[in-house]
């Protein structure tokens, strides 16, 4: 298959990091009154968003959230405990801010915009809802490539230009979601094929599945990553065969936002599958990726290992929509307020110890 | 020793959780458009606080923080990497807005009061601290009990007087903080005793000592503990002879808001060590009891198995001032929010996959 010329962009290398900014932010850690190392992980955040913004006082307050929603023709094969409809369905409830990430934006004061990436049903015109339809649902991969060369860069295009708006809004935080009926199954594909693990190791109950329904689910990846065999070393052939236009976006605007050097929070699962394919396809994306929560999916762990860092909260979620990455925005906000706003040993006139 | 007999209102019922708004509240997150459950540990929270506020739509808004500071006559013996004039350089910090508690509190909007129950140093007159001292500190528990009944008496004493100020105020979430030099020392003896373990599985850094240090930490306990042998069965003569003023006003706190049916958000390693007293003497408090975060002080597990629940988070922080606690102030409110925001499938319009 001769891949689309329009993917050139993503070979760019991520923003590098402000070591600078990074060293300035430790020592002023050192300074603050309080036992070194005592604020524990909510240091190290308010330090790493400092190396990413390139400034002595980090922030997290003007928040973005893109969730992508689409449809996958795997749902064919009886692997969600959901219908399809679901999907247009859920699209209509963002936008009328029933869903749990609608709550969640509104309590951040997020920006929160939906992109409809491809589901079965049109949900129609919406408020806050982007209609950016590349087809009906993906392709069925357990019999030919879920999307074509040409629609697998038209999705990673849809994430590079939702990245590309949160950008011209002052994006300080960028949360990619999704909504997919099916999509575990797309997702554990997608990490199986690049980690190269059985996914019986990957597979988990998605939106309730019972242990049935996880071994019928395990045959059907098998069986597909199987047929897609000869495609499966190019992280672009793994997202076009048994990826997902939501999963692909979602690959797109990560690596598009290292590029421009936003700090992205990483969601749950499905979320994680998408990054992963983001750093196989360009490495140095994986500077920029904050990981939110340590998802319920079982093969979450596997992932996360893969990609080199470890899960701020582990709350038992597996909702997706973009809600654990959402969840964790208010400590990103504490991390930089104490690190902004805490007096100095010397500003308090208190002894620190040394 | 005679007990004071201002000790007679500890022994009253923790008030009854609201069984029928549990039932209702679990109906409700049954209904929400989401997999049941997928929102994991943040529905079950929103359910125990309904079932704590004995309301359909739970809130954590109103957050009351109080701050007991004092010094610990223990310190004489070197157990802390700090000097003991940093408990009143401390209070200032607080009282002028530059600890990381202040800087919390004014992120989530919480009041904030401070009660010097006994600093070494008086730090004078200062706002929003409150001058409530009962001794410069307690007496070196390692030669004698740390206060006597009538001090006991007037520590569980603040700790109720500032929950009945937070109620009068309509507060709905407290939480207890401390501040005190060499006060994990008087935390670990206090949980040794209760728990009746070893003080070397219980003892560590606190606000920096090395292994040496930690060693002579626990000797200096397990002297202390023999000293007061006699004494340990009953849970107020363990505050009393290890003790400290803050801790036990942290626990006439907790057993207060539990009384009055105000749930408690405790703190790491030293709150939890007042949290387990507050059990011992009465054993229905537990159910008002939320834990917030995993200390990283290692004796910190074995208080929060005996408490019988798990922190909500584990950012590897060891501060204290009730910070780890404030920490889970959004995730308490998200959850509330979430629960009482979300649309259900009805009203979405959303097949429930059943």
């Amino acid at each position: 298959m001769t891949k689309d010329n329009r993917l050139g962009w993503l070979s760019a290398s991520a923003k590098e990091l402000n070591l600078q900014s990074q060293s300035d932010a430790q020592s002023r850690q050192m300074q603050l009154t309080k036992p070194p190392g005592s604020l524990g992980r909510l240091e190290q955040i308010a330090v790493r968003l400092a190396a990413m913004q390139g400034k002595d006082q980090p922030s997290a307050e003007q928040v973005h959230i893109s969730i992508f929603a689409a449809d996958h023709g795997i749902a064919a094969e009886g692997v969600s405990a959901f219908p399809q409809e679901v999907t247009g369905a859920m699209i209509a409830n963002f936008a009328n801010g029933g869903a749990a990430i609608s709550v969640l934006a509104r309590v951040l004061h997020a920006e929160l915009e939906v992109i409809d990436v491809g589901s079965a049903n049109d949900p129609g015109l919406l408020p806050s809802v982007r209609s950016q339809r590349i087809a009906a649902g993906t392709a069925n991969f357990s019999i030919e490539a879920a999307m074509s060369s040409e629609q697998l860069a038209d999705a990673l295009l849809a994430g590079r230009e939702a990245v590309e708006r949160a950008q011209q809004r002052g994006t300080e935080i960028y949360i990619g979601g999704e909504m997919g009926i099916a999509n575990t199954t797309s997702a554990t594909a997608i990490a199986a094929a690049l980690l190269d693990i059985d996914p019986v190791e990957l597979a988990g109950p998605g939106t309730g599945l019972g242990s049935e329904g996880i071994s019928h689910k395990v045959e059907v990846i098998k069986k597909s990553l199987k047929l897609h065999q000869q495609s499966l070393a190019d992280p672009l052939e793994v997202l076009r065969c048994v990826g997902g236009f939501e999963l692909a976006a979602l690959t797109g605007a990560y690596i598009r936002a290292a590029q421009l050097g936003i700090p992205v929070v990483v969601d749950g699962f499905i979320c994680s599958a998408a990054a992963l394919a983001a750093i196989r396809i360009e490495a140095s994306v994986a500077n920029w990726l904050i990981l939110s929560h340590a998802s319920a999916e079982p093969g979450h762990a596997a992932i996360v290992n893969a990609l080199g860092d470890r899960p701020l909260i582990d709350l038992g979620m597996r909702l997706g929509e973009g809600s654990g990455a959402a969840t964790i925005i208010p400590l990103l906000r504490m991390a930089c307020q104490l690190h902004n706003g805490m007096a100095t040993f010397a500003e308090a006139g208190v002894a620190d110890g040394s």
